[in-house]
């Protein structure tokens, strides 16, 4: 065990990240890779590199977000408490989810609908600008969908990287259709991989990236 | 969009992965198969058919133990917010962490070792049984093989799930090596993957097991 220190972990496990991507011929555009790494630092699994779509600059897009204390609402408690609240707050940023709130299960349970398909209304009916992060919800990326196509609805950002085997795949491609066709900047996982842990990973690379 | 409700959603993810097991030619024995099963519906990713690793009966094992309701100790609050809570506690099962206690910081950097060393020393020294849950820290593993033989400490069972390129292999083989030496019964994912989403599974399938 010749590293304790987790900032020289870190360093040398970056390092060996760029050297096996370097290996498997990966090669990532500049903005993209501290995001594209720190997603395999996560995962320890190099699919992502293959799989993470970015609209033009997102990465970029995304740190200036958070820099000017962007809220973002997030689809599950797992990622919020993985994002890293003290570089967050440093920049007047907040994390909300509204999931676990009593209410909300009760609404999704008379309305017939997902919980993440109420927690997304909320979301979208606060005023000002919010950075969408989901990790688990394909259901929420289609409400997104619907918000923006519907009543021209405009998140600051989406980064889209539910998990699973039942509507995940569809429901990235559509949303990433419709942020295209909108102008909405976005970071998306296609395929069915992604997670709580890769959605965290994804908006602490931003805020190092500050 | 032809699944809405989550338990149908996650019975049909379910019965997918079965199918593309038996496609693959993936066999798990009969009570670890809902554990692997459910790590694979968490991460869409196969690999874990063949690198997850069972002490005989592991399983079985940790579902009795969150029966009668032993104490988790986690290191990381994602895997501590992404635990069944409402399940553990039907049991009369907690989770704790100690990792954000502001001592923990203090006293590891005092002391020059990690967070999760000084977590770990936290929750060895509490009285009654702990199956610990580490879904990051290698440092985590290594004070409990000191633990267990050095100190004669045995811990309940050890989920050993780490994720990384630095320290993580060669941890959880060595912890696997003291678990088989000493009879204490564990579930490590050998390799480089893992995570505090594997680690939530893991506790989540045994819990759904009862």
């Amino acid at each position: 065990m010749s590293f304790t220190r987790p900032e020289d972990i870190e360093a040398e496990s970056f390092r060996i990240i760029a050297e096996e991507m370097k290996e498997k011929g990966i090669s990532i555009p500049g903005d993209e890779a501290p995001v594209t790494m720190r997603v395999i630092h996560t995962t320890a699994d190099f699919d992502y590199s293959a799989t993470l779509a970015f609209s033009k600059g997102a990465a970029e897009k995304l740190s200036r977000l958070l820099k000017q204390g962007t809220r973002i609402v997030t689809d599950t408690n797992m990622a919020k408490s993985g994002i890293n609240k003290g570089l967050l707050s440093g920049y007047g940023g907040e994390v909300l989810c509204f999931m676990a709130e009593k209410n909300v299960a009760s609404e999704a349970a008379e309305r017939g609908i997902t919980r993440a398909m109420v927690s997304m209304e909320r979301a979208a009916s606060l005023t000002g600008d919010t950075v969408y992060v989901i990790g688990n919800a394909p259901t929420a990326l289609m409400l997104l969908k619907e918000k923006i196509e519907e009543d021209g609805y405009r998140p600051a950002f989406i980064v889209g990287v539910p998990v699973g085997f039942v509507n995940v795949v569809k429901s990235k491609e559509e949303i990433r259709k419709t942020a295209e066709t909108y102008g909405i900047p976005y970071i998306i996982n296609m395929g069915r991989k992604g997670g709580s842990n890769v959605a965290a990973a994804i908006i602490n690379a931003a805020l190092k990236m500050l």
